[in-house]
């Protein structure tokens, strides 16, 4: 009699189609919906699609900037795809910084787990919210506000950062302005800078025009 | 060193994947999802994706209601696709309304650039709001409720509407009731008309059975 | 004149591409996406795709259980794909039990239809909820709960149960935790369970390891 | 050392906050939010709020169209509020009709639970899908679009409606059209309807003007 | 036994609960929630909460940017608290620029219905897309992207621009750098501009630190 | 005149209403909604509610689990309320394990910071994906999906873990089953565990009945 739970069982989900949605690991190869990257076949899903190592390696920070950010998602690490959730790591090395930037899509916490990190994001009302963050501290940047974070120590911080979006994308907003093909006068009209000032940045960081 | 930043901030962004998300312009070829239609490829993409120049172009209302819609929506504004947002125009001279319709998936904003449009809808307690509205003037229609707009003054009028969703679809209750192959008692019994009424409609509009 | 009604409405919606989202039949020969199944093109939808005749038929209680589960998910009933809500049946004759059981993304609503069922679930703070529920009564299980049905009468019962997904899935936590492949000690260092229960429950629901 | 497990697994919870989201039972007296009623503070709540068992008693059916709708939506069954779930039932007796209607924000799928009912929606390209439903059947009727129900057979129908939303309202579309206080010219002109006809219905079912 | 309508009717809906969610409009005197502003009672309602004319009025663009920005957003507007949409009217008279800004939460459409406008959008990857529009002719701003507007023509301009979030919020990022209270090193360090240019903009624009 | 700009740029945004949705602010004095906390209004809101210290101290992993969770949730950390994202802290020392539980809304991302870590989640078709995670590697557990974590090492671990949810709940479902009020028999019956199995581990967990 034992044996027919097994039986019974099997019939139970057997009237389930052999497609669920658990989860939608991406598939790069057919077309993106709105919503994220389609989903691989369930029978082709490993453990590998739900794991990623690139965070675990230090960010090449010996750079200008002295820092480097490692992305984790969607488009790096497949099966948050669809999730609501992604992560990147930023290294900062002492005097670095990663510059004033937003996310499009999602909201940002910041963990601090070594060295000392000083954030801040600005609202659209202009008020400054800026903390120095020690390791274990938590930083929260809510959905499309511009912030940025620097190591405001004497030694190599490490942050890692989560996010409310699998897709969330980094906007750097040094680059969206300079390292572009926008015409310099069109930048000045659009930003109150000086010409020279942007034709400057542009030198530097690489925008044309 | 300043070539560094260059050399640096590339090297920042080829940790992403080259596909991202900032937007989805529709691709009718793929499948839909049920978000939306699918995703151009980004090197696809051009700025003629994200402009729509069909809403400059007054619709053609020398007709019996007097009146035209012309849409921009996903289906014909590639860019909106997945935004969550859409655009029409409507066109009403005098003597025209636009007949009483629902739009099953989003709330309407009505703007009118010229003219004066006489306009209502219907909650789902029979709540009747009007207003008679002036060049400059917004009214909102809230999600799914039945409403009109009507040409109220002596000249033509122009409204723009927009959509709280990209496929918000139009449907027309006259067309929904009469233009349909639907048994004329079967409409009878289901609107309380007379059946001679609805015969009358079911002529005029297009509908058999 | 009356006809230019007709020739005006039919440019009214000529202007919308033949393409609509009222609904997205589930295709399940193109990818998924994160929200759902692909959508079937409208020119093959049928009234047939609208409508699901499998809960009809009484599942197949004679088994040690005493209770069967029947379900109209997305991956069954095509129509409902993409709309947020799908059904289930539930069978249990006399003395049977659908065992403690979860939908990862959903909330479910349990209606009696014959009998008389005893049901509950456990809140995140360990608070139960249970009620003997008669025929009209409804119950409902806030998403991601654990709960559970069991006939608690002297005649065999029907349940229809509504979600508030199209996928919900049913997750039974007896199988996710003993028709599986995991070793036992691990099952008893996450469980408590003593590892001679795990063991007797592996060979009856048909775990391994 | 047993007793140590008690001990850490209370310090565990005890570092959440007593309110939980597990749920948010309908509390009438705060104000509502775009999303639904305030939350009941889960101290107040009991296992009442989540069953329901209005829909257990027959509606009376003794009238001109045959029929009654009795809900159970956010607003009857505060249990749902919040989790985009409700339901309802429908008696039809024999030559009765429920009339066409929509429900402005949810879907609908339709259980007969006895008797026989002709269903069917109209697409937003007026598209129509009708069947005739024996017990045990669903049909969905997919968000915003207008739909009609009637006994299609020689005894009295019952029908159980589940709706994607917990708020889903119903907007009967004769009543939104005739019990209203809009003016007979105004209803006219944006419906196509004759005057006389409108003002017959607006005698029955209770408009004015 | 035409009155038993009236009767019958009445009890249908008398079923329902007589707070309804067809809308929410927006109450500021009780606490706002995540998604939205309170409701303010049904009965408390009128016409003119769904009604603005405040965008009939031109904006004052005799300043130095030339430009004016006027907001239907729910904080002005309150019929579309909840919606899920709002609009913003622009004029920009000859030589007005609205300077480069983001909206943390929702994508933009813009409508040209006066002059000439010169706009466009920077995209995650630092691909620029930019279009001459002239009257009639729609923009799209995907969600979060950085856009601006000028007036590229010989006369005053006039855009109603339509947002996918009743509380989309403007942030203008000049202000965003410059009117705020961050130390000038600090938005050095973060942006790669000289001192003295953030110096002449905190003058200009009216920050301090 | 530049100091026109001042001027007007303060005209601008005079138009918006001071309250904004930039951020949600947790404020457990008034009610909830079905989407989180009402919000502080924005005077009172400082940098404080942004930042979160708590999970910079160890968790007291001294009892028979070896292992302690501390939660950065909106009911701790206020100001991720309504942004659909929060943390906790995972400590684990040498024998100790996170036991299987679940989250009822939303999917997590561990992150291990120190030490190696022992996961797995199972799927709805009892398919059991578990991996090794040495510092630096991420694991993606779905929505709703019962999972576990156990020191694999020989030192003291830690795990960050993200959340799709400002209000994700944790469900023990060794609590969940075992430290209730449900009489044994039930939960035997729907368990299939043995009653002696049962007792001993309401005993242990305190549970009653």
């Amino acid at each position: 009699m034992i044996s027919l739970v097994i039986f019974i069982f099997s019939l139970l989900l057997s009237t389930s189609h052999v497609v669920v949605q658990d989860f939608c690991v991406a598939d790069f190869e057919a077309p993106e919906s709105p919503t994220g990257y389609a989903c691989k076949k369930p029978a082709a899903v490993t453990v590998n699609d739900f794991v990623f190592s690139g965070l675990g390696i230090p960010g090449n920070s010996s750079n200008i900037i002295k820092a480097e950010v490692t992305t984790a998602f969607a488009s790096d690490f497949l099966g948050v795809n669809g999730l609501g959730i992604s992560l990147a790591r930023v290294d900062i090395v002492v005097g670095g910084v990663f510059p004033i930037h937003t996310h499009p899509r999602g909201s940002e916490v910041l963990l601090v787990v070594q060295g000392t990190i000083f954030a801040g994001f600005v609202s659209s009302t202009n008020e400054v919210y800026t903390q120095t963050l020690e390791k274990g501290n938590l930083m929260v940047f809510p959905q499309g506000l511009p912030h940025f974070q620097m190591n405001a120590g004497s030694s190599t911080t490490i942050g890692f950062v989560s996010f409310s979006s699998a897709t969330p994308s980094v906007q750097l907003l040094p680059f969206a302005l300079f390292k572009n093909d926008l015409p310099t006068d069109i930048i000045a009209a659009t930003t109150f800078l000086d010409e020279a000032q942007i034709m400057k940045l542009k030198a530097i960081l690489g925008g044309t025009g």
